[in-house]
């Protein structure tokens, strides 16, 4: 019989991921020793209320309101609540203790990173985040570490479940917007208030993360640029699979020109159109995938789960893992690296591609008027399709403009759509959407 | 201006990987040391001949034939000559010397790895080898930590990019086995010499680490089954996709019941068939991806180069940044885990669906008699398909039967395949392939 190190955990939240975290260390505390060298004892589970029906998996009297007692003499704290406070009160006494935090919270992590990491450096401890981004998808360390030696020149990533859900309903299906979201919250994939989905708070929280990762540079949440999918209609969805494309709402990371000499990240949310081609294209249903362009290592691509009780679990206990073994061997981890802190770049910055979808009203001369309006700008076409709607005596009413952009930049973009919408040849902007990833 | 501590790094090899990573270390040295706390000091490039003509970006007075010398007092080496002689005695010498070890040889690892790992461990050395599988996908850090605290079920890997290849340009471009071959060795896709990669050689020294890793159990090359696709056919292709799958060659790495209430590991290489929806059918030309279903974090992927010097490097790069974070922070990385030591399972053990291709006699009752057949060795049959050949007179002439079945063992399907060979009725199998991921 080997005698291990016993190391404390606590346990803070006993929500869907919590509990399965409880669970899994229970049932396979023997091969957790086997592989930590240490055995991995589950001090407490820190809930709010008592009263709640409580898996029968985990002991009654493991159950405690007093989560601030329950971190005293912890050796590993395991933050599963959600949200920023109490969270971040209860990480900070652990961090200040000294002992290793792991977290799933985005949120936190998003708006009070540099405070936490801070404080983990301070005392030598150490702070883990696998769940926090792409559920159960090993993403954070194959970032910090597996391409530490590399740059990384572009992220983009499908981290958000839910809108990926109802994207895919709208493209697979045919379901309007608001359907395919009926849909996912009857399926469980929404929550009973989908805003922080649907408008891409979650998803611009993990692009925060992912950004700040990638570049070893502290990126703040209100330096990412946030665009939702609610305003995405059948149509457009449709369109865009004719054309070769298929909608996805994208996180996006890129190292980008500062424009003085320099360097800076762009961090950016928003629907965009993707090449059928593109590997993240085949990322149906609630799949998450995480799309990484590398200077040596070329095109990579993380996929699985993006969230679920017990696919969160597994990256929870991988972390758990991680700290139990830096218990056992002694030393410091991989500290957090914002060594090269980039400036973050607004969205005007950005250069891509753009689909404008126009009604025009159907005369000679105004796709001459249209693409001169466009030049006007800098804005260079690529492609134009022209399609007629016929009046019930077959005299056309008005024209569909398709117009797709060279790489344009958003504030010429942006001047560009101003001047279409107010120009007489044209009835409507009905579409203005960025292609990602060709 | 921070000092940095030194450390040395003795580079064996300079081929396509082994130039790249010289390359990367000298350019990025500054952003390297920030990283890792540490000077990475290349102190030489050991070669077998000094006369080949050697890349312009590493300085001439770095090459040196004597590797034993170089070795002496480095505090990293990393071993990028390929083969088992002499870089296992290299390598040897390196973590004798306590010195951490990174390599990307895979043919080493999988006939040597428990001698390479049991040195290490003598003196708390390290030996990193995240290049040796997939290229520059990070899969071994993934297997090795973020999964630690869940249990691998099955690993499906497309990790030889040569035959991915070809398979792809027999699918997508109709080519026959020998013409797609043809053209991967003029792209440089496959070496001048392919039986390595066709015969699925390579793909089974990939298959033994992954297995080793996943399962935490020491699995001998000499314990995986092995089939190549030199006997693939055109319309064997032709015939999958029609049916809705894509032929790729798998190294499949799966956790079986051992018939004895225990456990084992079931390691092998064959082409077999992947249904189109599956995400590694999306993995095309020479692209690797290993899909890995864990028991709590569900399916994930990890997709990139397979291969490729600078690919490569990106990997051996991570690993020397782990390795020199490791020399600064002291104490032993991740040890080489075997604890499970699971029993390798003969490829008997498996079971797995199958497609079987038969020429039969097309006359009442053929198909009551071949049915017959696979029900008198237990295998249930899922889907006939049956389609008739036409003579010139419009006569039939013979029939053929594609027949899919449930879950069966190898060994009921050889002996029903067996039986269908000598049958009255039959008048060739034409093709018995594997359906795995579905």
């Amino acid at each position: 019989m080997i005698e291990y190190r016993n190391l404390r955990v606590a346990l803070l939240g006993a929500g869907s991921v919590g509990t399965q975290v409880a669970s899994l260390m229970l049932r396979h505390a023997e091969e957790l020793a086997q592989r930590t060298g240490a055995g991995l004892e589950l001090a407490g589970v820190a809930v709010r209320d008592l009263s709640r029906r409580r898996s029968p998996e985990i002991p009654a009297e493991l159950y405690t309101t007093d989560a601030e007692e329950l971190i005293v003499g912890a050796d590993i704290v395991i933050e599963l609540i959600g949200g920023i406070e109490p969270a971040r009160s209860y990480v900070l006494q652990a961090l200040n203790s000294g002992a290793d935090v792991i977290t799933g919270n985005k949120a936190l992590l998003a708006t009070h990173g540099a405070e936490l990491f801070e404080a983990a450096e301070q005392v030598g401890a150490q702070l883990y985040y696998e769940a926090a981004v792409g559920g159960a998808i090993p993403i954070v360390r194959p970032l910090r570490e597996s391409l530490a030696g590399d740059r990384v020149k572009r992220i983009l990533g499908i981290v958000n479940g839910t809108t990926n859900f109802i994207l895919d309903r709208m493209d697979t299906e045919g379901e309007s917007l608001e359907a395919a979201l009926a849909t996912a919250t009857e399926l469980g994939y929404a929550e009973a208030d989908p805003t922080a989905d649907v408008e891409g708070h979650d998803a611009a929280q993990k692009a925060a993360i992912l950004a700040s990762l990638a570049f070893h540079t502290n990126v703040p949440i209100e330096s990412v640029h946030r665009e939702g999918i609610s305003s995405i209609t059948l149509q457009q969805v449709e369109a865009a699979r004719a054309a070769g494309y298929v909608l996805k709402l994208l996180a996006i990371c890129e190292r980008l020109a500062d424009g003085d000499g320099g360097e800076g990240v762009s961090t950016r949310v928003y629907p965009a159109l993707v090449p059928l081609d593109h590997p993240l294209a085949a990322v149906r249903g609630a799949k998450n995938a995480v799309f990484v362009e590398a200077e040596a290592a070329g095109d990579l691509m993380f996929y699985g789960a993006g969230a679920g009780g017990i696919e969160s679990a597994s990256a929870v206990l991988g972390d758990l893992v991680s700290a139990a073994r830096r218990h056992v061997i002694g030393g410091p981890g991989v500290a957090e690296s914002h060594h090269a802190n980039l400036p973050a770049l607004p969205i005007s910055r950005v250069t891509t591609r753009y689909q404008i979808t126009l009604s025009v009203i159907d005369q000679p001369g105004v796709l001459a008027a249209v693409a001169a309006l466009f030049a006007g700008h800098g804005v260079s076409v690529e492609t134009v399709t022209q399609s007629v709607a016929q009046g019930p005596d077959a005299a056309p009413l008005s024209a569909t403009l398709v117009i797709g952009t060279h790489l344009a930049s958003e504030a010429d973009l942006a001047a560009t759509v101003a001047d279409l919408a107010t120009s007489d040849v044209v009835s409507a902007v009905t579409s203005v959407l960025r292609v990602e990833g060709s």
